[in-house]
């Protein structure tokens, strides 16, 4: 009981940028796999094995955020932002994933360019969490959250241009309902990555 | 600092009801677009500005719920509310930028008919977000809050008969799968409706 | 006013129990539906009525809730409970009225075996929220919670087979429309059935 208003051994701040670092490993490895076109169950496994890491970062938060007193800001953002890292790692194993089932093996020039500004917007989401160690310098943050954006809205460009040209081009419409999805979820990671940036600022104002 | 416990100058009632407005302006302006059929790039941008300017005020309204102490009513239920009051802009917005992303030119009578139910709820939103500031006549936010439940049935039973018509009469698979997507963005405009009303009645509940 | 604060007639986990009770319904009547491939107007009333009837206990779950000062459990964890639930039974019914408007007469072995899954996994959640009364011995509803997990992940590499076989074998791309719709709606089904699983778990955790 005592153990439970004095979590000294609990850093919430180092396990928010394991989960964020696993984030990084599952969009560096989707842009891999997606530029030269191979998802064996080899490579499908490693992703699931890195979705799996994360998951397991998540639920430990979560398990100590319900036994901890002192939390270093409000437990619904912690919770928020657990939950919403969980889902970008998620989500891009859904990419992955997708594609075995879908059993495409083409490369594909906009998922390349997805996946790269997937990475870039992961990336972000890694130095803003480091960032948020630092309370007093929040500038390094909030250049991270305003980068996040503006990738999100680079993504939604990209999935409206892919998805008019796949309608206008693509004669097969059981093509079209596959890579229909696949943009979806590519820009779904993005929105998801704004999300996790809205929690970072505002947890950022709230200890202004 | 002592600003923070005196925020005055400060109306969230005011803010909402800017929200709602750009809401009804945004579903209005679909209205106009999907009753002639005519969406070129000038009327998406014109939709674009509307949204972002929705956009806008739900910033203003999150950055001062993150500064002020004291709030009229639960935090959790103003971030709830603002949010939601978003998801309305965003998604007639979505609806819009999908019948252009498409290539959509073809007036289509059920479109029309969603548009027209949309346009309505969001106005009963309007009604029952500017009747939040009087607490002892609540009558009127609960009419409002009843029609816009009404109206969600309705574009539940609207979507089921435009999809069973669409499988059945279509040939074309590229056309179903383009408006089996307008038909469901265009219930799912009604379903956030449905939340906004869930909100603003558990908010006036709770100051009964 | 005095009331507000001794609500002695006022039984949370009754009604949990009640509402994971209706869901039980909709996911045995879901079974039997499939199984014989019959789903006319009658059929799909019945289901609608389960639904209707799930929807008045969430409302006076919640009601309660916004007048109730004293509660057995976190209001936020409430909150999400009597919505998952309510969701749950949502999504089946969703299925069922998706049969219907998509005209779907044949019967499906794997969605008769998905239906199975779900309703394994609803009456864990019902063995789960009965458990909850019993704070001393968390055993069974852990154990549950820890099938409820099981039963999701199952349910996504039945999807994942499911859609592979469809995309393989289906030349007809409405048929492939209709049918990626309602395998993904019995995936969500579970995937929110783990949601109610994790607040269930969450909340014994907090009481512990």
């Amino acid at each position: 009981m005592f153990l439970k208003f004095l979590p000294k051994d609990f850093d919430f701040f180092s396990l928010f940028e394991k989960q964020a670092e696993y984030a990084v490993e599952a969009a560096s490895y989707l842009k891999e796999v997606v530029s030269d076109g191979v998802l064996d169950e080899v490579r499908l496994k490693k992703m699931h094995d890195i979705e799996h890491q994360g998951d397991e970062v998540a639920h430990t938060i979560i398990a100590q955020l319900n036994k901890t007193f002192i939390t270093p800001f409000e437990r619904e953002d912690i919770h928020a932002l657990t939950k919403q890292l969980d889902d970008v790692i998620d989500m891009i194993y859904t990419i992955a994933n997708r594609l075995r089932v879908y059993k495409i093996t083409r490369v594909n020039k906009d998922l390349i360019e997805f996946a790269a500004v997937i990475e870039a917007s992961v990336r972000c989401i890694a130095s803003a969490v480091k960032g948020m160690r630092n309370a007093k310098d929040r500038k390094p943050v909030s250049e991270s959250c305003i980068e996040i954006n503006r990738l999100e809205n680079v993504g939604d460009l990209m999935r409206d241009k892919a998805l008019a040209e796949l309608f206008e081009t693509e004669k097969d419409p059981m093509i079209v309902i596959k890579w229909k999805d696949i943009y979806q979820d590519a820009e779904t990671v993005l929105d998801i990555c704004e999300d996790v940036a809205n929690v970072v600022e505002s947890i950022l104002v709230k200890h202004a």
